[in-house]
C-alpha cells in the first residue's frame, strides 16, 4: 500500500501487528478514529499502555489481576484444594459464568505448541507441580482445550504430578446440550458413549 | 463480562470501541499484546495518538497528507484541470494503484447519508463547488461508491455546480473484469448494455 502520510503509515502499520488484522482493517480503524474526537484516541493509547506496563498475574494462580492476589485466590468460601488447571483468563471468564465451580484456579498461560515454539519451560508447570507436591491440593481437574497441544499439555503435567497422592479429572467431552446427534464428529460421539452416566445423575445438572 | 482487573477491563472497553470489534475480540487482541514486549504496545499507542495529533489534510483536495499540500496536488506532472471527486483516502489509493489516472482528487470525507446525520454542511462540498466557480475545472469526475448514498451525494453536487462551465462524468459501471454474465445483477447488467462502447475502444485498455 502506497500511504500519502507517513504518520497514517506507521499506525496503520503498527495497528496490522495485531493478529486477524490486515493492513486494510489496519487503514479502516485508522480512519475511523481520524473522525472520532481526539480524546478517544488518547484514551485508548493511554489504556493500551497503562495495561501492558501495569499489569499484575495473582502470584498463586497467575490469573491476570490487579493485585497480588486475585479475587478468587483471595475468596476464603472457595476450595483450594481443588484446583482446576486452564490454559489463559478467558478459559476463567468462561467457567465462572457458568456458576458451577467453586474450587481456583490454575492458568499455565499457554499450551505446549513446539510448532509455535512454545515448550514446558513457558508455561506456569513448576508452580503447579509445587502446589501438588506440598499435598496442598486434592484434585487437580484437567479444563484444556481438546485439540493436539491441549491433550499433549495434559499428558505432561499428568506425567509431572504421577506419584503424588491427588486425583486428576478432566472435563467431560460430549454431545453439546442442544445439538442434534447426526451432526455430532464419531470420535465425540464415540466417547459420549463410552463415558455415559446414570441417567439419574444427568437429571440434576 | 466479568474482569479480574480494572486496567484490563479499561483496556478492552477503549478497544471495543473501534468499529467492528466486539468484546471478544478485543479481549484477544489485549492477551496477545500481553504475550509480546512492552515495546511493542508503547510503539502501538504512540503511533496512533501521534498520528491523531498532527495529522494534516492536503489544503487543496482534502486528502490525508504530511505537507499543507499533498504530493498529488504539488506534482506539475499532473493535470488539474481533471478533478475525480471521492469519499476518502482509501479511494485516492485504489485509483492511484491503477495507474490510470493522471488528474487531481477531491476528497469529501464522507458522503450525504441522513441516517447518520451526515448532511452536506459535513462533507468538504463547499472548496469544491469555489474551485468549479473559479473555471479552474474542465471536467469532474464523480467516483463514489454506487449506492443510495453515494448517488445521492452525486446528484447534490451535481446540483451546486449546474450552470458553470464544466463537464461532468461518472465512472463506468458495469460488469466486472472476469466475472460470469450469468451471475451479474440486473441492474448492472441493464446499465452495462446501455452504456455499450465500441469494441475496438475495449481492444485498447
Amino acid at each position: 500500500m502506497d500511504f500519502s502520510s507517513k504518520l497514517l503509515e506507521n499506525a496503520v502499520n503498527e495497528m496490522s501487528q495485531l493478529p486477524g488484522i490486515g493492513k486494510r482493517t489496519a487503514l479502516r480503524l485508522v480512519l475511523h478514529m481520524l473522525k472520532q474526537p481526539q480524546e478517544q484516541t488518547s484514551q485508548l493509547a493511554a489504556a493500551l499502555e497503562k495495561m501492558r506496563n501495569e499489569i499484575n498475574f495473582c502470584k498463586n494462580c497467575h490469573n491476570i489481576s490487579d493485585l497480588t492476589l486475585c479475587e478468587i485466590c483471595a475468596n476464603p468460601g472457595r476450595n483450594e484444594k481443588q484446583v482446576c488447571v486452564v490454559e489463559d483468563i478467558r478459559d476463567v471468564m468462561a467457567i465462572e459464568n457458568t456458576s458451577q465451580y467453586r474450587g481456583h484456579y490454575h492458568v499455565l498461560g499457554g499450551k505446549i505448541s513446539p510448532m509455535d515454539g512454545i515448550g514446558p519451560g513457558d508455561l506456569n508447570i513448576p508452580s503447579l507441580v509445587d502446589k501438588v507436591s506440598n499435598g496442598q491440593v486434592e484434585e487437580l481437574i484437567f479444563a484444556l482445550s481438546s485439540t493436539m497441544e491441549g491433550d499433549t499439555t495434559n499428558f505432561y503435567i499428568y506425567k509431572q504430578i504421577e506419584g503424588f497422592n491427588v486425583l486428576s479429572t478432566t472435563i467431560a467431552r460430549g454431545i453439546s446440550v442442544g445439538d442434534e446427534l447426526e451432526y455430532a464428529d464419531e470420535v465425540t460421539l464415540g466417547r459420549s458413549i463410552l463415558n455415559r452416566i446414570p441417567f439419574e445423575t444427568s437429571l440434576k445438572s
